[in-house]
């Protein structure tokens, strides 16, 4: 169980890669079988030297409907084109097999109001690498082919093809977010006020040469950001905002945050202190303990030492949290919070009820570092809940004008509060080196990896 | 595990026999030195051959504050006084007993707005065995005196007491709800009205031979119906109402039920059929399949079969279902239940998604059948929650208008949808004798008791 880069949260991942160019990935309407019925799968046609890959609409927008042509569909790998981009596709095969590869994809072109971007930086978070890589393991991984045209290919424990069910034999592009320059923008004035501008985006895709999207959705940087600045502007940002959002609106005074010296976790520790909420880290490590206390945090509680409960209980009878964010999901972490909440509310209790504490405990599992199943002994009486939490329907259901207020405080404070740093930075062709593959799968606590698919 | 009386999801029992004569049982703030400084216990006093019950405000509603006297701070026992009333106690010590007795408390003056009742059935539900036997091991029973002299004691396995802290050492009355006649009652035309009549109610404190309540909190009951036929018309009947009313508040087109041969289960069915709305019944035999098929039930899925989770999947793809009541707890249920909602949402899903489908599912605990940690593999997307039910809580939620329309529904249809049958009843007495609590701890199918104070 690693501790580090614990942030999830991103919605649903459309199965085209162009879909989602709102500021809120949405869930398409996108059926099984393509435009134009044309059944083409990535693998298909590879005796003919030439692999086509299916693209469901092509690049240009979630506008697509009836107007697809030929060269929309389909766009033949390895030809030097200036009119193609690649992009990193993930396929499971039915067969069992993880397939990663670069698609040349057309450039797509911008409608009126949309901007294209080319991406210079876009992270690898946990949320990509669930996609990326799915449950395969690395370890069977081999590669065919060499630098663009590299193909990898790793097995996938046979346990864990049913859950994947919806997305085999697809190939899907990969990348929540990133950040780069707009080379050209719609007609429109909103799209050409961004010419030339560097600007975050959101919404799948993103490990590729180019994104179209809308120029509403796309956050302006402000002068002097780099694209490597602002590619983490929105899946850890947001989450964080989202985080103590979500408490102001349920109605706590406070937060529990789990795997807390995580790069989210460190955001959340600033955002805690500069609006005076407390929060109570939960680590597992002197070192992660330190990076936390070494940025201010007051509450830091280390799971694997033998007074965990007590120092877990004293810690949220002083802060009166009753809401905790869980990266870690699985064995019984989130019931030993529920019950030290619990334990806390019943600490000032003045009757005695067998039902336990009239104080609603929550512990959102926003993440699944521990992939073990969660065990609840329960010890917390009735008034408690546990449920998944992610940011794009959090985001949904706060509504446009409460996320757009969000998305200002992240680029208002994108150098100090938001602030990332990388491990490094890779090309689209290293993501596909597995020395790299393993190094980024890792995910150990303060690292971080940087693609630049226009390195 | 026994599937029987699955009925839960009754709140805080209060530690005062007479403060919850609201609607709804209300959390009291009774702080635990009693009023005027009294800090007599049960058990104190033992040397002068009698005890002294410390009596909270008395019996005589919930307005109570300075006006209590020395008559009604405490009772002497076993003295033959019209002015005294049986009334059934509960007591874990600080040393690991747990103890029941008779105690004899004074009879209770109703204020103007309040009715005395004369308690002639309540009935013995899981709910109140929690607060009458807790955790003691019924096999270490010893019974000392006779009769209404009775007292019985049983051992409390030691790691069960830490759950038992806020109730040590004090006293508690039992008995969630009741039904009998009005023999006394304050001048309110409201109160007078009643006087001779024959009403339910509900709050605690029922395993009594006298209760008092606001007149406004008694339930009447139709021309024709008995004490016993009127005794259990809140828990079970607000429940499995409640139920049904949370799925229509909460956004949900059918039910899924566990423990669903119970009496609750048989009441839900009965509405359930009435409402036309859609009812999974998960049961573990195939008797408890025939009980249900027997008054109609549409969809019965039994989770000892080796199908079960193809069957529960069907029926929820059927049905529907997205919201279960859940009377188990523990073992892998829940769980199950949640990942086969899943399975039935991905069925007409037409994208992938990585975090599951959009669907919310929800899961609510009501009960503790299986008291084994609750086990969850997650295998249910992201969009799920998971919690605590209890009644009087959601009562208090939907306000009381609305649970005033439930409680009018329980009443109309009081001798059918609602009837509830006996194995045997037994007097106050005869509930102390260790061969009758083994038949009543059982909670067989099907088997409930039913108390008479007045017998």
């Amino acid at each position: 169980m690693s501790f580090g880069g614990a942030s999830r949260g991103v919605g649903q991942e459309s199965k085209s890669p162009s879909a989602p160019t709102g500021q809120l990935p949405q869930r398409g309407s996108i059926r099984k079988s393509g435009p134009g019925g044309h059944p083409a799968r990535w693998g298909e046609g590879r005796s003919q030297g030439f692999r086509r890959t299916h693209l469901r609409g092509g690049g240009s927008g979630p506008h697509v409907g009836g107007s697809n042509d030929a060269k929309h569909i389909s766009g033949e790998r390895h030809v030097a084109d200036q009119s193609k981009s690649l992009q990193l596709r993930s396929l499971v095969k039915s067969s069992g097999e993880l397939e990663l590869s670069l698609a040349a994809v057309p450039i797509p072109e911008p409608g009126p109001d949309e901007i294209l971007v080319r991406i210079e930086a876009s992270p690898i978070n946990p949320s990509d690498l669930g996609l990326l890589l799915g449950p395969a393991d690395l370890s069977t991984a081999k590669v065919s082919g060499e630098g663009e045209a590299a193909v990898v290919t790793a097995q996938v424990p046979p346990q864990a093809m049913r859950m994947l069910a919806a997305r085999l034999d697809e190939s899907m592009p990969v990348g929540n977010e990133g950040a780069g320059v707009v080379i050209k923008a719609g007609a429109s004035p909103e799209a050409q006020a961004l010419l030339g501008k560097t600007v975050a985006i959101l919404g799948g895709a993103m490990y590729a040469q180019h994104r179209c999207v809308k120029a509403a959705d796309a956050l302006l940087l402000p002068p002097g950001a780099t694209a490597a600045d602002g590619a983490s502007c929105f899946v850890n940002p947001l989450t964080a905002l989202g985080m103590v959002e979500t408490m102001r609106r349920e109605g706590h005074k406070a937060l529990v945050h789990t795997a807390a010296a995580s790069n989210l976790g460190q955001m959340l520790n600033k955002i805690c202190l500069k609006d005076g909420v407390g929060l109570v880290n939960i680590v597992r490590s002197d070192e992660q303990a330190k990076i936390l206390k070494d940025i201010g945090a007051r509450h830091v509680v280390d799971s694997t030492k033998p007074t965990f409960l007590e120092d877990l209980t004293a810690a949220l009878v002083e802060t009166g949290a009753t809401l905790a964010f869980d990266a870690i999901g699985g064995g019984k972490l989130a019931g030993q919070i529920l019950a030290c909440m619990e334990a806390a509310a019943n600490q000032t209790a003045t009757t005695y009820s067998r039902y336990g504490s009239s104080t609603y405990k929550q512990v959102y599992i926003y993440g699944g570092l521990d992939t073990r199943p969660t065990e609840l002994n329960r010890a917390f009486g009735m008034s408690w809940g546990l449920g998944g939490w992610l940011l794009t329907p959090f985001l949904m259901k706060i509504g446009p004008e409460a996320a757009a207020k969000l998305r200002q405080r992240v680029a208002d404070e994108l150098k100090t509060t938001f602030a990332s740093h990388y491990t490094a930075e890779i090309s689209l062709a290293e993501a596909l080196k597995p020395e790299v593959m393993a190094a980024y799968n890792r995910r150990a606590t303060g690292e971080k990896y940087l693609i630049n698919p226009s390195k």
